[in-house]
């Protein structure tokens, strides 16, 4: 961490700043410029936030040289994580390929759809029993017995399921999930992230909207401070100002987290663009890019879907993509 | 809600979308343009996701005519909302003035300040007992403890207190708290809203940081919807590239908001910049665009401030601010 | 065009509107809903501005339905245009490939650069002449001395040459250059665009950094209105809050521009990112999404690079690079 | 500025990096940490670019730690700049007050709108002559014959006159216009910047859509660095995610820019917000955050306007408008 002095700070003041940094522990270096004073913090700086120190009279900016998380890092776990699922692994060689409807509808909706992707080649079902809707007043999901269903679908199929939760105190529901996820909307839920970091479940962790990648990765160490290191993170698309995609889908990330973290990296295509047909060509890119896998809405009647049916593929068109992305996965050297 | 039609959609199809739309009660009228079909829906179409419409394969856009919020909505209720609080009222003639630490730290300080700023004018006491912060290990709060600090502070001074809920679990450490805040990373975690819909106490709902108007607006109708009608809306900046500041504080968010909703409007000009230094401008601002009320971060020792400290004025510069702020609401009809 | 209404305008102020509109030659229908009436425009609405039409009194929103560009329109020109570009083409089968230093800043260097990326097989040079940076006290360039650089490296080379023009002042100096690039920052530079709509080459045009896809098609638009069809349109990435990478690149911009236009669409991910070691990842996810080309920052020795550096990559990396590429395109039937 | 450089960085690389450094004539600070090692330089950086030093292979990130400007500098030029315009001055006591349509559109229009703003109390005209449309459909201005109507107006009134340059061909045309505006899309136009520079007319610079404030400043040091001091800031909302308003008014940036620089800062609220009822609270607030003008759309007809009619007053709407500030004006120590 860097400190930049303001011009003329006074000498005495500039002695108390230093004499409180040195007192959490780390040790600090003056550089003395013709304009400008810097003072340099040597030592484990994660615990000082550069917000409270720029709150000091004589400070001007407060630059943060060393990432603010840890067990995160790749830097001190260079060793990628692979999180094991149902036959395969998440993070692996094997890509993962999440798919199925944005809502579980009915039993025999979830186990039509669920059949008819485990088939074409996908490894997990999805399915959202607790869905965030923008209004109150839009279908809200079927909560628990929609979870009732994936069960029934993961019975039938054998596919791991993975369903989104939306408050801490619906845990006890998921206690036969294979992987919860945790939504855009929710990234910065602290408590609810806490509590997941106490739970011995892999957590799907979506990207904010407005969320930078340092945020992303600062709410998976929020889980894994907690004891549970088995997070994989998501990207869905942000928010920008072009109109033409409900969001822009930053395919940057893959490659950037992939340096940064050791976590497992999946694209969700569906929700960054908001467009069916837009789905394959940014599946092909996301595996172009190095990601460990795709989620994917699959639905058996897009145009009755409860909830976004506009960005929905049918099961036909999903056999469809899974054989054009073999070739472009054997590419990248991975299965599918 | 205008539905507009591919180009050379087949008839039948066009025909089984307009069975469809006119089963949920709304009814239906076409226009054919030389190259676009267009068909105007008429009645109550609040109820109608505009991208589960886009689904259907004919199709090729939709776009919403009229507000999807109702309760918050200005055109079916057009008085002001106007929220008794202690010997004052928020969304009245008097300006909301509210002013506290960012954390609530110790008995000493809570009540220092709120003596202070009660001296200076200051309407409502703030203070953070749950506190959300982007990184795992930056002081979190004192929880409940802070919250019985804020209520020794009440008491001392009669001032009302606001202070953030980050979890529906918490719900009943907030019994005597006047005001419930709802951050803004929390501005679309619809499971608290849900059950805050449910509380008979007002709600400090802080707009996200890349909300549009409208997503805060369904926000506030989610608790509505629920039963409480007692909801006042807060700008506190917004996301953009700029990084001059920490957020862009979006002033224009105060005249849009007043004519669209009927709910109270406060400005945080503290969390939105980001800088002590500008909270005096833009507060002037504030009460100048129309503002109702100001949330303002005042800590006794901005430097030693457990966060936020950067952003914090003292007291004695709120007490200034409160003096300069006068002759401005005068001018704006308001009194403080 | 639609034109929504306020509620309970004054008939004869509707007729008034209905009117005027009518007068410019496209028909109108009336929609009465309940709260709401709408009035659909059928007919050419591309010379109405849905802004001006928004000031009329009764008038509640304006909301287009049809694209406001024509030429450039893949609804009016279903078939891929093509640029016949040296001994290939640009749009065609093959994948344009183009490549060379930020700025020319010598003889040998460009030369150097051009016989390098050459053989690895590159298809076209980039060197900026004239050369945009932000601060005036930075290398604007070697100007007319660098075009000239540029042309004897052609001369060596046989590849066909790209540079940037900065104002319409400069065209005689680009009389032998093989396309003309605007930069992002000119993109609605819309005299420059004029200027170029006159002249008889293939301009190659960036996306600004905040410019939708519309505008950027209705920018194309300037320069095919003047009588010049021959426009490539080139993503390199877009502003947002991200700080990781200098700007998002946005890869939905390829499938998405392929279906509203016929123009031939390029990926430049050294300015995108801005970071040498994501090129390549950027670039293979470019290829995988259906970009017709690459526009890269090759200098041969980039941490003495005169500008951006930083994103640049060496001979020995493209050159690695092309050959990564190759499966990729085979893959997407395109040829490298 | 601050070098970081890479974890295990070779140490004859470093020496490398350094002695490079040094050639440029400023002297360097090593701090060696437990985990990084950090190069402080000291002395005028202003000619070195950070992405440059970026791309050397030990670094890992540059942090500029001065401001790369020097003219426009606050802190080298600690008074106000003052610019005599007719009768008053731009940046002085007064505040600068500019009205006008959006297009010139013939004689009879514009000396009317003239002399009714002039009585309202504008203290100039603006009117477009050159118009940068979006669409190459729309009108575009009436050229060299709309600054002679301007010229007219102002011999009639009095009243000196803005109008928009958008090349540095029609300079000629601009002899007699006491202000040369240039848009937010030519904000980076830096061959029209560098011809500006050369001028001897105040230049009145409006921020770019996507412009930070620091880049707004490094575009009026490309006029300054040319030997026109006299430039005049001018904040027209910037873009972001938000669509209730058509752009996003940011008035932080007037506090901001007041303390970054010596220039003075005008708000044009009408472009900000696109919508005519927006202006007055918007105005208000400019002046109440301490802005030095308001640039104004007045149109006597705005249902007929050529352009923007959406966002233009109505000469009484005007009047009005400048009665409001008034008291406003003068609690701020103004004078209008």
């Amino acid at each position: 961490m860097i400190i930049i002095l303001k011009d003329h700070a006074p000498k005495d003041e500039v002695e108390k700043l230093i004499a409180n940094i040195e007192e959490m522990g780390v040790s600090t270096h003056i550089i003395e410029g013709e304009r400008q004073t810097i003072i340099g913090l040597v030592g484990d700086t994660s615990r000082i936030n550069e917000h409270d120190v720029s709150a000091h009279e004589v400070v001007d900016a407060v630059k943060r040289v060393s990432e603010p998380y840890k067990m995160a890092n790749r830097k001190f776990h260079p060793d990628n994580t692979v999180i094991p699922m149902g036959s395969t692994s998440i993070g692996g060689e094997a890509l993962t390929m999440i798919a199925g409807p944005c809502s579980v509808e009915s039993e025999e909706q979830i186990i039509a759809v669920a059949q008819a992707v485990k088939e074409s080649g996908a490894t997990m079902l999805r399915g959202g029993a607790f869905k965030p809707r923008t209004s109150p007043y839009s279908f809200q999901g079927l909560h628990d017995e929609g979870i009732q269903l994936l069960l029934k679908a993961k019975k039938a199929t054998g596919l791991p399921i993975v369903t989104e939760i939306m408050s801490a105190a619906h845990l006890d529901l998921f206690a036969d999930v294979d992987v919860i996820q945790v939504g855009a909307r929710n990234m910065q839920n602290f408590e609810l992230l806490k509590e997941l970091g106490h739970c011995n479940k892999p957590i799907l962790l979506k990207r904010g909207l407005s969320s930078t990648l340092e945020e992303l990765l600062m709410s998976a160490e929020y889980i894994m401070a907690g004891g549970n290191q088995q997070v994989i993170l998501c990207e869905r698309g942000i928010r920008t100002f072009e109109t033409a995609t409900r969001n822009t889908l930053d395919l940057s990330a893959v490659p950037m987290l992939k340096k940064l973290t050791h976590l497992p990296v999946i694209i969700d295509p569906s929700h960054a663009c908001g467009i069916a047909w837009m789905v394959e060509p940014m599946a092909r890119g996301a595996v172009a890019v190095g990601a460990d896998g795709l989620i994917i809405e699959v639905h058996n009647n897009p145009q009755k879907a409860l909830c976004d049916g506009k960005q929905s593929i049918t099961p036909a068109a999903f056999d469809q993509l899974v054989k054009e992305l073999r070739p472009m996965a054997s590419l990248m050297g991975r299965t599918l």
